[in-house]
């Protein structure tokens, strides 16, 4: 069965298709790519195993189909692997009407859909997300980008894609660690706003983990919604899109002040999530054992709960380059309850014991 | 007397202020910049000329004012000058409601709106234009971007100002090559959309090359004009916004075969522009005498008339990687009148006939 969730974006809205044998599906993609030229950007790890596929699929509609094969993982996601995309397009005369194809997991979709964004001022593209976060986060919103050796994501564009097609078959290629990954998101979007999803994720989580088709489809559809819900609401991060923030501020300084790729996406915002709900405890807003439930949903998903053990100046340092923080004070995304989020400044010795629990450094 | 041109755009829509002395202006800056960080990116010959005066303006309302000097000229127009830019926002931790102000020719325009546009996924920009070219056709339209080794413009964005301003005054500076390629715009202006404009542009050449301030207002607010009525009906170039490439299939080609920066880009479009109108001449779609009225208007403003020469097959080679083109077969912007452009494909045969009409090599 496949579903489709709708990404309410006015004239830039797009579906998402979820299900199994999506990728040799003719009638999802023959309309957008039919008479265009396509490349398919992928990586070196996802090319073998579905890259013939979606090829043959796409070059019944397409004038012709290339593949750009990037070097796997978060350590690549810089200008000069986006500069191979540049140099295949232009090499093979790739016009404004050309379509670009993701196939791969976030790092893949980030560069593809930012080489999308600007290749001749911005063409079109389509997103096959193979990793389950890829397929619960990276679908939705539109953020395309790549990183600077002093901030992740700092260059980059909004630019939604025409159409996302969530293959759940593609998961069980993929590693458990990497499921795990994903399923911080999924954890996410019930924590900040949907307490039965919560519950329902929890109760799931052995079959989540279990890599079950139908447990997955029903957790991608789910977390679809409620990210397009808020998207669609406020497509670029005015307000409420900060909530999908959660867990991020720290997420992003563990894997900056890690060099990247060393801790997976997903793991840094797992111990993250850790970290905000002990900040929100403190601060009085989530009850304590609300919190615990939490850290124990993050840990059953085999998520580490928590960060690398710097002191805590080392995260208020690595924080404050992050592109959420104005003037060196970064905004937290909190719980006010399971299922529901707010932002707030926090002062920086909140912060710093928040830290300390989470990171058995300078604890008391 | 300031002038104020309004770019219709809907919520992107952005006034141009046109004037003498609008650097050290702060009713015009201040709303935009008032208590945001700001940084002036600008290259090494402008730096020294204006930059302090803007910078002092700027700091009466701004909470800090960096400068960001880059190397001068289109040859830097690459990713690694670009990365300057970003290296220092990220340096001096610019968030994301700093704002880019880009003071200096089309160069600087291009890299400093094309940073704004994807530094943070966009920040806002101000534009302030040394140059007539930067004055009269990068203050409107929001491109930015900048080379590729296989392109020019390859790799960009639309991203538009929140305000232009063009004072006339700083081109007093401004080199004598530089003005006559301004004065390429002018005339692709005219001849494209306003014959009776190309008519007044005629009657001032005198002035205009003189530097008359009076005679360069003028020009300025009637080329703003007239590109803000067609960008405003067409800004993403889905049809009507091609005119505007009058002569730049051609001039692309030029600055491309060369290596960019030989030629600056008003005297490759100026000798692009008569390429086109032999083109058009030859179709059968502009009179003789328009076309001989046109290119003793280019030479007037001491733009050269006759491309490189080289073989046509190297320009056709060179115009077949150009963005304008779909599959290898590059669509032309003729002349029906003066004052009345069209698009059209045309057989390759055609074009290496006005080609080598226009670089006396294998001509009959």
């Amino acid at each position: 069965m496949t579903r489709t969730v709708s990404v309410p974006l006015g004239e830039r809205s797009y579906p998402i298709a979820i299900g199994e044998g999506l990728l040799s599906r003719r009638e999802l993609t023959g309309p957008i790519v039919s008479g265009r030229s396509v490349a398919i950007v992928t990586n070196t790890t996802v090319a073998p195993l579905y890259g013939a596929l979606l090829r043959e699929n796409l070059a019944r509609d397409a004038t012709r189909v290339i593949e750009i094969a990037l070097p796997d993982g978060e350590a690549h996601k810089h200008w000069q692997t986006l500069n191979l995309v540049f140099d295949a397009l232009l090499e093979h005369r790739f016009g404004r009407r050309s379509v670009i194809v993701a196939l791969g997991g976030g790092v893949v979709g980030d560069m593809a859909g930012f080489a999308a964004a600007v290749y001749q001022r911005g063409i079109d593209f389509v997103q096959v997300p193979t990793t389950l976060l890829a397929q619960v986060d990276s679908s939705v919103g539109g953020k395309t980008g790549i990183n600077h050796p002093l901030g992740k994501n700092m260059i980059g564009a909004f630019h939604q894609p025409r159409l996302v097609l969530a293959d759940v078959g593609c998961l069980r290629t993929l590693p458990q660690r990497e499921l795990s990954a994903g399923l911080a998101e999924v954890i996410k979007h019930g924590a900040i706003a949907d307490e039965p999803y919560l519950a329902a994720v929890e109760r799931d989580l052995p079959r989540l983990l279990g890599g079950d088709a139908q447990a997955l489809a029903d957790a991608v559809a789910r977390s679809c919604e409620l990210k397009a819900e808020v998207v669609g609401k406020d497509e670029r991060e005015g307000g409420l899109r900060a909530i999908l923030n959660f867990g991020h501020t720290f997420g992003h300084a563990i894997e900056a002040g890690l060099g990247y790729g060393d801790w997976l996406h997903g793991e840094a915002v797992g111990a993250g999530m850790v970290m905000a709900v002990e900040l929100s405890r403190r601060l009085g807003l989530l009850a304590a054992a609300d919190a615990a439930r939490l850290r124990e949903a993050i840990a059953r998903a085999r998520l580490p709960v928590r960060g690398p053990g710097w002191p805590a100046e080392r995260y208020l340092e690595l924080m404050s380059v992050d592109k959420k923080a104005e003037q060196g004070t970064p905004k937290f995304v909190l719980l006010e309850a399971l299922g529901r989020a707010c932002v707030r400044r926090v002062p920086d010795g909140e912060v710093r014991a928040a830290l300390a629990a989470c990171t058995g450094v300078g604890a008391p």
